[in-house]
């Protein structure tokens, strides 16, 4: 289904690029588990190498947020911008971090509410109100 | 700059209607400040009065997550949508609520990343992996 | 394939504030149907109420237009956010309510034309014509 | 503030090209008045040709859907794409062909809507009903 | 799982409109596939020819920029519109015109790059710099 | 008018973080000019290093596309978010690597003919062709 070829474990195995970043997603994410988005990444090593690096630094090592509050923010994300895969990944990542079914339902009613106002200021053309700007 | 007419205080205290949205969201919010959205809004006193009920009972008195993380959620979405004034207003309001310049800083390394992300999977058009299925 | 479990009928039966989202639907609506998206919504009951009501609001009880209009309006907009799920279900709204193969062409050759215009003048950053802008 | 070159009524009659498109919009529209998409599309005399025909056609000439039906799908669909102009352009257009406020008010009640729902059914994945699917 | 009839081969040789643009579509192309995007347009013919006149004009008659160029940016707009079926479409036919594995990459590279730096951009609100603007 | 304070030169200076960023972007570029965009960024260091190092890897250090290609893309993408401070930015930076106004031109059209039928096949739901399907 996908636009490229699927790397297989057995492939990954035997390019040493690919091979580093399987590992260290193992590693870090403590599971053997290594999901279709890496595997269809693997055919441009370089872009493999970089977004992983990216992801690992703003979702693992960073803390000024917890990691719950953002793979929600990644939800928020990927619904506004109608990714349906990721959608489904990081609704699954943030369940398996301990998102309640009462915190699932008010994260979908704030992004439901979102683009209901983001829609209406769109179309409002609404100026913004100088008690909003930063001072330079 | 809107597309419609902006409501000054003595026109909304004219109506009823109006009046009592302005009413109630100086009261919730403890603040004189009506910021342009409602200004705006006011030509359509039934939307007014439902979306201003809606975005009360979702940001402020539902509590699964807390205000902060709410807000910090609407600026990812106002973002993804490419809703300047929405993005303006949210990040003042998380300012008010107490975000931190790091915080800030580390909610839009994730909308970056995310957004990074779904034009990756999409492109690739990554098939969803059975594990993140959910039963029926 | 949703990422949340879709509530049969006996479920929903079996949850007071469910079940009367549920018969509301049908009563308005005059048919048994319940569609995937409220069986999906049913997992937050306060958004189930409050999504369905401003739905009947806008969609059924007001009558500034038309309801094949508004059908319309609403498959252009599902369009232009790229929901799979709302195209499908909005079409067969339109069809039920008398939209012709004649209109279902002009609609989309005007939903077209919009998302090519509206490209265009982003890429060119076109400013607003003073002529356009409302008086205040 | 645009990023290419506006023309002016002077520069637009010096090109054969732009000038019979420039007095086809006169002519169609029965205004003097050129809004400025048009002298930002007039640095490439082919688009320009292109994009008014089709809009003609789509706009003008077809008669399935009636002129201000129309235009509030063309609203509709600009604030989905958060364009700006548009927003202004074919809200103005809309008024000019009859659009009351009230008319107005539930359009952008139906926008806000179908921007809402759209985020849920996408944030929930929810399958298409069978229902709603066309034969073949 | 289209919301509209897919045209046959059949029906479209017994409708002179229909035929005349696939058969150009044929002509143009060089090939006796066509895909189901043209068999889904075939229901409003005014379209499908409108349509297909200003692919070919863009696509296939304007020559500023390469046949390859050109698909790569019908990817990324595709992708950024969150167009499943354009993303699978215009891949192939990138890869049809030429376009190598590192290419491919690249260009995936670029795309989410871009998706990155437009959502910082459109949160931070950037001020476009004047050294940007065209001189009108 | 930005959601951040924008770094002054003499406050890049004195932060060695921020200061190597901007020395690398002026002798990167060969240019003095530091646009508002990294001005914005500076406020959180880590991503300002790591946009910046994403950014020169993936438009200046790989070459599978040549730089004007690269920005013609990036063009595209920042249209179809509608993010007007990218369509500025990128638009300038194309043209001082020498797109020319036909390739401009042309470059646009591909845009809005993406855009109309990204969004034909979307309210269509066209399903994708087996031709299209990569083997895995």
């Amino acid at each position: 289904m996908s636009t490229v070829h699927l790397w297989t474990d057995a492939e990954a195995a035997a390019d040493p690029r690919v091979k580093a970043v399987f590992d260290d997603i193992r590693a870090t994410r403590k599971s053997d588990f290594i999901n279709n988005f890496w595997r269809a990444l693997a055919n441009d090593p370089p872009s493999l190498e970089r977004i992983w690096a990216g992801l690992k630094a703003v979702m693992v090592e960073s803390d000024a947020l917890d990691p719950l509050t953002k793979e929600m923010i990644y939800i928020a994300v990927s619904t506004a911008n109608g990714c349906s895969y990721c959608a489904h990944s990081h609704t699954a990542a943030a369940r398996a971090k301990g998102m309640t079914a009462a915190q699932h339902g008010e994260l979908l009613a704030v992004i439901g509410m979102a683009a209901q106002t983001n829609a209406l200021a769109t179309a409002l053309q609404v100026p913004v109100d100088p008690q909003f700007l930063v001072g330079d």
